[in-house]
């Protein structure tokens, strides 16, 4: 049986709706930031980073969303397209999502990792909303007029909708961008994304 | 015919080797960052982002590291391991080097993405050789004793030694971490990597 570490809030929602598509029995095991379980022995022997998400499976912890979201993908057959383009096009976005659009994001309560000045984590704070407004107009340039981003429901879907959950906390305006709107809502009518929403709220 | 852009120095050194290294026929054109090409139009037409590698394919520009790497290897055949716990191992070493490792590294010069302050860009400046430094320590956890990263060569072996590459400029000495500077003598010492060094000198 799967074991996902989340915190609540976090990136980890990703991969738990991941789960919750494809149907794949897992357990949820809560770690709680604000306690600062995240840098403590017991979780940190599951992932030295100190980071959520980690799926415990049957071959140990496994990290990283993109890897995550495409290990479920692969256990499930489901959620990946199939031509290689296509599932080159799914990575695409994974990966900019996490190292560019969520390292955005990071630097509203994360600046810390990067700077040791609290007034460089004043200035980091001051330019999110800019900088998740540019990655919002990206994403927005990369969405079709109607449908999922690649075509078929993918994980890239599913890791979207879970970094613009955070969009309204980050100063953007999620309706300044039609397509991505048009996105956040079909994804939030599902009820696997609703679900899992709704436990991270 | 795959065409890489590429720039001197930069992470799109990896997407390169892979491409020497699956032995698929390649064209690379050159932009430069000192003449701000990745800003001016004709390349934003193939990257709206900005940045290097993008690769050229018959379905049009293809973007991010992991991405590109993980298509050149389905492309060839080569370069990634069969079972799917250690596709997912590569793709968590992918997500880490391009999302955290390269990260740290790009508040060396890169500050300006995420705050105005010069102040706060010295701030930055200051922490890189401790993110880096941790960032080597938990790559050397997680290498084996000898060998590649998973067992067999793959792209996440190419990812790693160009991020590498780095770390002498961000002050760190890859000495002190005896597994990953025998991953990088090991890497160095392929035709493949050492002619992509060259051409990046």
């Amino acid at each position: 049986m799967l074991t996902l570490f989340a915190a609540k809030g976090t990136v980890a929602i990703a991969s738990q709706i991941s789960l919750e598509e494809a149907n794949l029995p897992y357990n949820i095991r809560w770690i709680s930031f604000a306690d600062g379980d995240q840098h403590a022995a017991p979780f940190l022997a599951v992932n030295p980073k100190g980071r959520v998400p980690a799926l415990i499976t049957d071959f140990g912890p496994l990290t990283e969303t993109p890897a995550i979201l495409e290990y479920v993908a692969e256990l499930s057959g489901q959620l990946m397209p199939e031509a290689a383009i296509e599932r080159a096009r799914v990575r695409e976005m994974l990966s900019y999502l996490a190292s560019t659009m969520h390292v955005n994001h990071a630097h509203r309560f994360r600046g810390a990792r990067w700077a040791d000045d609290p007034s460089a984590h004043a200035s980091m704070v001051a330019k999110v909303p800019q900088t998740m407004a540019d990655s919002c107009a990206y994403v927005e340039s990369q969405l079709p007029d109607t449908g999922w981003l690649v075509g078929t429901y993918s994980i890239a879907d599913i890791h979207l909708v879970t970094v613009c959950r955070w969009l309204a906390g980050d100063g953007v305006d999620i309706a300044n961008y039609p397509k991505l709107a048009a996105h956040f809502a079909a994804m939030t009518s599902r009820p696997a994304v609703a679900n899992v929403f709704k436990a991270h709220a």
